[in-house]
């Protein structure tokens, strides 16, 4: 079915109202939700809903958090989110985070006790939008086995990187650091489509182009050790230096209800204006002028010039819009 | 042949010396080019001290340049390398940064105006043995081509990253985003060997085993589209964020003398002291004991072990040492 933007807002925000969660944190997720499906994101889009209902009604996460706001010292934001979701916390955190940066020139944003699993790029681009480069790492649950073995150990640990453009819409690009997405590759079993040999292996160990059986099995780091070692380095920043779960151990302290896992995030941004100087914006678009006359190159971040209209509509799938509906109705039944 | 860690210090420094570049200079570049062969890094070890030389003889590079220190922002470290080599710059510059990030727990090094062949992972490395993490990153001359391309754009833009442990020695991890770095696949072309197939294309754009077709033609950056965004970040930071070089406008204004191309570098540290808090250690600590428990996985840093002892030997190509001894008895005789 086709949808609007703002449909999608109220659909996903009453549904989390009904089931606990108030009004700022159902507000909070319904963004990061509908300018997600909005923007092509499906993977962290409604797909995503019934996951976090799923989580209030477990008591797992607490609807009502209100997330503190610290600063260790005048170049670093903490945030606790005191068992919320993440996104109002990262709201808010943005939002100190960009009041830092602007003095200090690079600054850094830590999250911990969130439950986590929207999209990288909505802090980024927020972050770019507003003049700021921006790298943000989170880690998961243990689905991808590290390069040397056949265990799943890390999470798909995405790394998200966006950077300022004056004229155009910034640049930027939220990748797993696995070779799919998880939620890419149960969109693909839920679809009933095969995917690449290269993404899993199934858990006997072999490789397949059965999503059902990678599900079950492993996922792969993205270009062999070497992505590998991305992941390895966004363990360490979005749970080292975040002092929050490894990938591990939020599995470990997890009720397995099928809802986000508790964990941290990790975002450091910079400053362009005071790190390079004025003329950094002419430098750079001169860079990707280039850069586009390359071949068929990449410029990632088309999609998300979408959020500067809202208007019209998105073609949604209709069994998950259906399920969020009968999420929200059984609720108000009680 | 063998030799030792002074002796491979003392062969480059003399060789530097006689050829114009004054004595701090000549012992920064020393110590990373013995601490590169030192540790296995070939490809940045003596193996790049002709480049360093030729690049003193046109009279690219300053071999008596003074860096200058400044600090934009209370959390920025900004060197000016006033067209000298690299590694004085960078010693200073790391130097001020671990002062700055021990207060505010999150701080930049830029580098402009250097001569840079050294490995990143020397200054990481450094930091990390401080007791701070840090990403590092430097773009150079067009030598890979981004995915959707078959024409030389990117450096081969390594990104090293470093995290500290209280009592084993620091992860380090320094890796080209190409297939390989480029001084490997020198070093395979010199040695007759041959390289895997997905390294880079013969100048036809054609796949290719011969490591001399691949010089000619293109490198490939490692896993596809997402390492070649990688590699587009690492412009984006060296050269965007640092007000410098583009690895494209690297080569536009070198002198093609041989030796290293102008350009910035970037470095951005973190201390898990302030960050994480009291106890990132034990956490990190058991967060490796348990990636150690995954299979066959790769904990890197383990070569750098070796700097810990500089007694004994390395085994080092006779044609090298041989060169670089003509280099300097050429120069004394004159």
């Amino acid at each position: 079915m086709d949808t609007t933007y703002h449909d999608m807002w109220s659909l996903t925000k009453n549904a989390l109202l009904s089931n606990g969660c108030d009004d700022r944190n159902s507000a909070a997720v319904a963004t990061t939700v509908a300018s997600a499906e909005w923007t092509g994101s499906r993977s962290h889009g409604l797909f995503r809903v019934p996951g976090y209902i799923k989580s209030l009604r477990s008591r797992k996460v607490d609807g009502h958090a209100s997330p503190e706001v610290t600063h260790p010292t005048p170049a670093i934001v903490s945030v606790d989110a005191n068992n919320g979701f993440a996104p109002l916390a990262l709201e808010e955190g943005v939002e100190a985070l960009t009041k830092v940066v602007s003095s200090t020139g690079v600054a850094a944003l830590i999250v911990r006790n969130s439950y986590h699993f929207a999209a990288l790029w909505h802090e980024t681009f927020s972050l770019a939008s507003r003049g700021y480069a921006a790298l943000a790492v989170v880690c998961s649950t243990p689905l991808v086995a590290p390069f040397g073995s056949k265990k799943a150990f890390f999470g798909t640990n995405p790394i998200s990187f966006a950077f300022p453009r004056k004229v155009e819409q910034p640049l930027v690009f939220d990748m797993a650091t696995s070779t799919m997405a998880h939620g890419d590759v149960q969109i693909a079993a839920r679809e009933g489509r095969q995917i690449p040999s290269d993404v899993g292996l199934s858990p006997s160990g072999s490789s397949t182009t059965d999503p059902n059986e990678v599900l079950d099995g492993i996922l792969l780091p993205f270009g062999g050790y070497k992505g590998s070692l991305i992941s390895l380095m966004v363990e360490l920043m979005a749970a080292g230096l975040a002092g929050d779960n490894f990938s591990y151990e939020a599995e470990l302290g997890d009720n397995g209800d099928g809802g986000p896992a508790r964990g941290g995030e990790f975002i450091v941004a910079f400053s362009p204006e005071i790190l390079a100087g004025p003329g950094w914006d002419e430098h750079c678009a001169a860079f990707f002028t280039e850069y586009a006359q390359q071949g068929d190159t990449y410029l990632p971040g088309e999609s998300k010039r979408r959020l500067a209209d809202l208007r019209g509509t998105v073609t949604v799938d209709n069994e998950i819009y259906r399920t969020i509906r009968n999420l929200t109705q059984i609720n108000n039944k009680k």
